[in-house]
């Protein structure tokens, strides 16, 4: 593994050819808008290039998609875009987990696994480092570009409200305001943060409502159980705003979201609201992520997967 | 009226003495950190000033308030900051109604009350003002001065969410954050944002399950009557987050939030998701504020209130 630089990373984008760009799987706003601005630049350059997603991209990132039809072909390079290691490509893993050429990321837990990494821990998203990979390409910047970079930096940031907002991610984001002041990001913002659908709301009131305290309301415990969501007849996709409700109640600081794609399986997200480090606790049970926000995935019983997570969130609080 | 420009503000404020500096009644994080600000700064050029406000300050803004008591003492000048109309300041209406020398302001409603007025009506906010006037001043920030900024910027743009959310609100905040990189933005953000005592979240899911739906899902009415936040055993103004509940149902075009400070007189938020200007019907109701939003205060049962409200919003839809 060898890490590049911005300007390295520029350069070597240049001359890709027949490129797989690989995002994680349950994609989120800053994988999708790295992933699809990514193949828009490489379109400019006349490069050939995909988008690979282990899962659908949701509905409400389709604006960032592209109009043309994308073709099959075989890669001549392979990059991925916001993803920490390999077992987050899911099911395509087996395919591609050994054969990455260039990963841009910036998970501070990013395991090294491709032959080149331009990683930067510190910048608010991964579309924020290609923010600036681009700038030293020298793209031309246009509105599909600017929504998708918008949405990834505004996404991770949780608009804004999070540590991770540099003032690097204000500026970059003032930037593309003022070369494309006709997009309508409070628009993008409604979509990806405030609307729900009833029955998400409904879901939300049963999730509240049944919202688990524990060592006296430091840590939360919210359930999207599949019983829940067949309950209001939506999937467990449509719920992904759901991490937001666990931080909310006065005192928390660690809120987990647990989620149950399938029967018996848990993805769990948990995100400290101060000074603990969910990272470290995540990377104890097999996952990863930043910080603030972090990640796994369990299986077992209910009561198992909640004793699991209290003994190893409680030394930390 | 004079309108004044930033520079003119600026040597106006530096020549100013004994000063009341007046903010509008609910305060909210803008006229908050617009008035302490304003003080912190004359501290600065050693001119006696005191912020007053129909309304006891929120618990959650007490961070903003300086540590030395406030004097009392009779004013040579009156200085507004974030109020559009002289109803706005209570029960201070009789008293200053017609005696203030500046206005500093951001709404497009403002009504020309005070003899000089600084209004830039596409600014974020009133703390975006004054951040301009503060720099057209040589003012030296503080960690205060910009806690009060870029709250008031912050709680304004709906951190960053909203169309009133500028290239120049992002770059200020950029340029602030640099200067005091240690302040905890993101935990500000929490208590602005995300933080909710466990009354507020039960208050909350009563007003989601209570939500009224009008034309077709694209108006909402949330009431946030005295009978349900007394059976929730809080006070009215605790529930200052509410105005986000309204439009987060998909289609929503206008949010109404009612809130009943007083049993029958009822203070009505409205906030537009897209193209309806709510200041335009705010106004038509006796309030103003801005295009996506705005308020006023109605008295009458609740069906009369209910009533008047779709009546009025019906042909903007």
């Amino acid at each position: 593994m060898k890490k590049l630089t911005i300007q390295e990373t520029a350069e070597m984008l240049k001359h890709c050819e027949d490129v797989h760009i690989l995002i994680h799987r349950t994609p989120d706003g800053d994988c999708i808008g790295s992933g699809y601005s990514l193949q828009a630049v490489f379109r400019q350059l006349g490069i050939r290039s995909k988008v690979l997603c282990d899962d659908p991209i949701p509905k409400r990132f389709h604006f960032l998609l592209p109009e043309e039809p994308e073709e099959d072909f075989e890669p001549k390079c392979v990059i991925s875009v916001d993803v920490a290691e390999t077992a987050l490509f899911g099911g395509l893993e087996e395919r591609y987990g050994n054969c990455v050429n260039i990963c841009i990321d910036h998970h501070i837990s990013n395991r090294e696994y491709a032959e080149y990494l331009m990683l930067e821990p510190d910048a608010s998203s991964a579309c924020e480092v290609l923010y600036k990979i681009y700038r030293a390409m020298g793209v031309t910047f246009t509105e599909q570009i600017t929504k998708c970079l918008y949405t990834g930096i505004a996404t991770d940031t949780g608009c804004f409200k999070y540590s991770c907002a540099t003032p690097e991610a204000h500026i970059f984001t003032a930037e593309m305001m003022k070369e494309f002041p006709n997009i309508r990001y409070d628009l993008i913002n409604r979509e990806m943060f405030t609307v729900k659908s009833r029955a998400q709301l409904q879901v939300e009131i049963a999730m509240f409502r049944d919202m688990e305290f524990y060592f006296e309301g430091k840590v939360t415990l919210v359930w999207a159980t599949l019983d829940i969501c067949e309950a209001n007849g939506i999937t467990i996709n449509e719920m992904e705003g759901l991490t937001t409700l666990s931080t909310q109640p006065e005192g928390v600081q660690v809120g987990i979201t647990v989620r149950e794609p399938k029967r018996g399986v848990y993805k769990i997200s948990m995100r400290s609201t101060d000074y603990v480090n969910v990272s470290e606790i995540c990377q104890k049970l097999g996952g990863g992520g930043h910080v603030k926000a972090a990640g796994c995935t369990l299986s077992g019983t209910m009561n198992e997967i909640r004793e699991k997570l209290l003994k190893v969130v409680e030394p930390a609080l």
